[in-house]
């Protein structure tokens, strides 16, 4: 099996499972008074205390949560919902996951001044677009650090600090799902206040992720007991949680060896196979993913060929896979409509090889000629 | 070790690890279009239709959730959203769970008009009081099954009915946490529409829930891609679902172990401990709770003594331990501020002995009779 999907889920490491399996038997609620909930309890801080520390933040501002639409959600309707009185605009950019997008969307029906930053055709938000929409009211901007379905680094730096500057009161939200663990992520080099992580993107298992708050104060979406001092109540997630732990341990957060994939792929395929664009900025890649277009192909028949082969691929993002609707991100990138219908993601993960790569090459470029010869 | 506070939460069983332990191969997003994705989604599948049927109800109206805390808050706010202009008056108890009183705490202050349903001192909520409040205007109502502190069994059935005839728009939720599996629950004989059940009170792991909607349109608390019909995104927690699936495969459903198993503790503590007052009704109660005042003792110091013997129980509830508060549940059942201080909650599990009650008494009435005579 060649796993080419990283970027929709990634196995779970020995290590993650490892320390999933161990509460079994380490099973307290961390509430409870006496000690078995007191050893549940260290597992959690433990991960968080690392978590925090690998992007440079305070532990007491890391609040776990069920993974990274929980986590975005929190943020983006928090900060929307505490700041209101402070001011009604909000900004997000045009290539956001669904769980920011449709998050803002929401806050538009709510009655909220929400405004979209463009991106440019090498898929990164354009800082200058950027600045036109920011007014001094403005209470919350949610960027991305890395796109789910490029791979393209957004110029967070910059943008974190034009919001600032320009509107006093304004939270910098982060979806750094995608980047952490692949790349550095510090919340203070980077000038954002709140950043979304999540386990499942970096072997551990699905179902948990994090919220880093940075202090801002947030109106909670979910209310209850005293777990997370009342900012996201109910028993936490241990085995997630502590799963989440060890498979952040792991990570490299070193981007090198991925890139050198990613421009080995591109390379073999653009020599292999007419007829194909690459998506997105090459210089202002994480590396984890290649988004291409093979002209003329409709993307899932070239997944379900590359299957029987056990090469599993992806069509846009897989969260909204099956709505089959052209990908909102390369459309906003002013991707030709042609070139939008045969894009298809390969993502990589730290485990991924160099003959991976050529195998999967291989097999495409001979699926790609084969689809094109019937479709003629 | 005597495991005493299972309605904190309980041991994940050899199967639940095993699924969990599943998901570590077959562990693609249930998203993606691949062969992987749908080995992953046939998992959630299987676990939905099992625990849909289990309940009586239709398999397309369960949603997964992080818990029951939020399946809870997703039902109530759902509701109470969805139902606005239908109207402003909402129900819950005096004795509901934090996730459900906060949540309709949260509504008031949003404008709502809520109202608490009283209780008897036997701890089931008053049949009159509760109709004496209902209007024709009602949208929600949201009564546990069984309370989660003293184990007393509502008059659901009833108060449903009462509900629906009264209130003709009227949506009622039971949040089944403490009932589910070790109780018969089933949507059609209760009357109820919607229902709250979690994982890890069953032998599952910390961090999957579900909310049973019976087709009630609910506003989403979490908005996103397209899982679960958008009504609840974000990546499914596939292990999780998968262990909740297994866990309650092996629920019997049936009381009468449980029910045994708390008449010999109440009937050996009242022989050998003075002093003592048992907490709620005998006859309405799921067998699974001992509630206990040891009159003129402060619980947390009972707690900590028995956990040197190994004995784990508590104080309260485990998601309020960390706040010191008198129980809201006991003091709305006007039970004297004396009583309510020395309350110690035993909850058993279809894998507690005889001989585990036997021991723990037993120690329990030594630990009790050296407090009290230090505390002279």
């Amino acid at each position: 099996m060649i796993y080419l999907d990283n970027a929709a889920t990634t196995k779970p490491s020995g290590e993650a499972a490892a320390a999933m399996i161990k509460t079994v038997e380490c099973f307290g609620n961390p509430s409870s008074l006496h000690g078995l909930g007191l050893e549940a309890e260290k597992l959690i801080s433990s991960a968080r205390e690392r978590i925090a520390g690998m992007i440079g933040g305070d532990k007491k501002q890391l609040y776990f949560t069920s993974g990274g639409t929980e986590a975005n959600n929190m943020a983006v309707f928090g900060a929307a919902m505490a700041k209101k009185r402070a001011g009604n605009r909000v900004m997000t950019s045009q290539i956001e996951h669904p769980s920011v997008l449709e998050a803002f969307s929401r806050l538009e029906e709510l009655g909220f001044d929400v405004v979209y930053a463009p991106v440019g055709e090498d898929g990164r938000v354009d800082i200058d677009g950027f600045r036109a929409l920011l007014t001094p009211d403005t209470t919350l901007v949610s960027i991305m650090h890395v796109n789910n379905e490029t791979g393209v680094i957004q110029p967070v730096e910059e943008l974190a600090e034009l919001a600032h500057s320009a509107a006093k009161d304004c939270v910098f939200h982060c979806d750094c799902v995608q980047s952490f663990g692949k790349l550095p992520v510090n919340v203070r080099r980077m000038g954002v206040d709140m950043v979304t992580v999540s386990a499942h993107k970096i072997h551990g298992f699905k179902g948990c992720g994090a919220l880093y708050t940075g202090g801002a104060r947030l109106t909670p979406i979910i209310y209850g007991g005293e777990q997370q001092n009342g900012v996201r109540p109910g028993t936490e997630n241990i085995g997630g949680i502590a799963a989440f732990g060890a498979a952040a341990a792991n990570c490299s957060c070193k981007p090198d060896n991925m890139r050198r994939l990613r421009s080995l792929m591109s390379g073999l395929l653009t020599e292999s196979v007419p007829d194909i664009k690459i998506n997105g900025s090459d210089e202002h890649n994480s590396g984890s993913v290649l988004n291409v277009s093979f002209i003329g192909i409709k993307a899932e028949i070239l997944l379900h060929s590359l299957e029987r082969h056990k090469i599993y691929v992806s069509t846009g993002s897989a969260c909204s896979s099956h709505k089959p609707q052209p990908s909102h991100v390369l459309r906003a990138m002013g991707i030709a409509p042609k070139a939008v219908e045969g894009a298809v993601r390969f993502s990589f993960s730290e485990y991924t090889s160099e003959e991976d790569i050529r195998e999967a090459c291989e097999k495409i470029a001979s699926e790609v000629s084969i689809i094109r010869k019937y479709m003629r």
